[in-house]
């Protein structure tokens, strides 16, 4: 089945206890589409400016990715953001955002974009991912992201696009901001009140849990000692996710969302080993597999 | 075979959004046996004043905790704590520590408590902790408990402690703290160098992970929405981690180890849905071997 994401597209600059870059390619719609372009098809829809050029779309086409829809604007820059990392890699603080043609991004999908069995509506405006999310009428399965900022100042209309997708992937601290609830299993649970039939939390280094009306169920992180950079391992997991359930034949039930959930914290657990999404470029699918086997057997007893 | 454990007997008094208790029986040493003594023997060592009568050892002596090594300082009173919990019930305030004849607690353990095979040592004085570790020579699995405090204030003693042990059980973030290491994984192998063969990390909400030299197993909590007091929830997860263990008859591999964290796991998911102990004092075993089933189902993909 084929796959559509829509966000951003960026050039990230980090500073981390291993070293810097000053120009990684990045974004959510970036990081996602090099994870899940490993498992599916995947058209990424997102703008980019002059400074985006031939060695950006060499990386993603490596990776099998379809960039028709990339919107260029010309006279534009790209989305860029820096950060630095603690010593402590969960903490950081960021250094610069310039949304610069991020700012003014409004999703035009193609035809062959709108098709998409899956889609992913990756952080972003949700009044935008609303929009794209009527434009793809067809899909069988659609899961969006959000963040803290879309909570605080655009929450009647976060509501509502909820209400239109089958998952929302957030992250621990989002969901019990968004439902105003500390305890996580409510606040999925008030989540779910929302209309979507699967919440997913993402938890960090603590691994990430799955709640639907038919049960719970929680995957601890894949165990590495060599992080060096995580920035987009969320949509990276997001990317592993969707890329699984896009590849699947059978029903998107909740034993396909848990091997999907495997996959996705395979898929991170690569990211936050290098650089941006540097350690997925080369990587080949047995390497994933391995990863998610791996899993099986640290979560059983 | 026999269990021994070493610790706090206390009084607590809570304040939580679900209301308030001044008088609640508490302490590490009685949590952990109100949930080990349904699954083996337990005997308890610890101090007690004049104020600790014959309502409490009613309370231990249903569960069948043995108290002959409970040791009654006349003319004392008995550890108090009080602690005000927010709507986020995983922040709490801490508002009175009276240790009273905690203070001057040295253990002395009967022979009957030496003799024990399996024995926990809860958090107390690292040099206390290795005085009872001593005595209980014939013991084919000792785990220990230990927090900031001691890795503040007597890190030499601790880290000499810990080589006398099998198992090291700490917070998540006292691992860290005590291997100086922010990132788990590595805290966990840096604390294995120092002479355990097992680190059990308590995760609180997030669940817990076993690292050992043969591997990581990462469990996830129970999922409840009923959180209604959670002091002692770390204890209640080390008893029925180690009344699992003490009524094991096989060999304690990392098998075994696995299955005895689903067991704390459960224990402790019914201590957090009562005030103290309470949720635990008519429970039956087939209560806790429900939730152990049920954290294989919400586990396994």
């Amino acid at each position: 089945m084929s796959l559509t994401v829509v966000g951003s597209i960026a050039f990230d600059a980090v500073e981390t206890p291993a070293g810097s870059r000053d120009r990684l390619l990045g974004g959510a719609a970036v990081h996602f589409s090099i994870a899940s372009s490993q498992l599916a098809e995947t058209r990424i829809v997102g703008p980019v400016g002059d400074d985006f050029g031939p060695d950006e779309y060499a990386i993603l086409h490596a990776r099998g990715v379809i960039t028709d829809d990339v919107e260029h604007i010309p006279g534009g820059r790209t989305f860029f953001w820096a950060g630095r990392y603690h010593r402590d890699i969960n903490q950081r603080d960021t250094l610069k955002t310039d949304l610069n043609v991020f700012e003014d991004f409004r999703p035009k999908l193609s035809d062959a974009a709108r098709a998409a069995e899956v889609v992913f509506l990756a952080n972003i405006q949700p009044e935008l991912q609303r929009e794209v999310r009527e434009q793809c009428a067809a899909a069988r399965f659609v899961a969006m992201d959000s963040m803290n900022l879309w909570i605080d100042i655009a929450h009647e209309e976060l509501l509502r696009t909820i209400a239109s997708v089958d998952c929302l992937v957030l992250n621990d601290a989002e969901l019990k901001q968004l439902t105003d609830e500390p305890n996580l299993i409510r606040a999925a649970h008030a989540a779910l009140e929302l209309g979507p039939r699967a919440v997913i939390a993402k938890q960090g280094e603590y691994g990430s849990a799955l709640i639907t009306r038919e049960g719970f169920f929680g995957l601890t992180a894949y165990p590495t000692g060599d992080i060096v950079e995580p920035t987009g391992a969320g949509d990276t997991f997001a990317g592993g996710l969707m890329g699984y359930l896009a590849a699947l034949r059978g029903e998107i039930d909740d034993a396909a969302l848990r091997r999907a959930m495997a996959y996705g914290t395979a898929c991170a657990s690569f990211n936050v080993e290098g650089f941006g999404s540097e350690r997925l470029y080369g990587l080949e699918r047995a390497e994933i597999d391995a990863r998610v086997a791996e899993l099986e057997r640290i979560s059983a007893f």
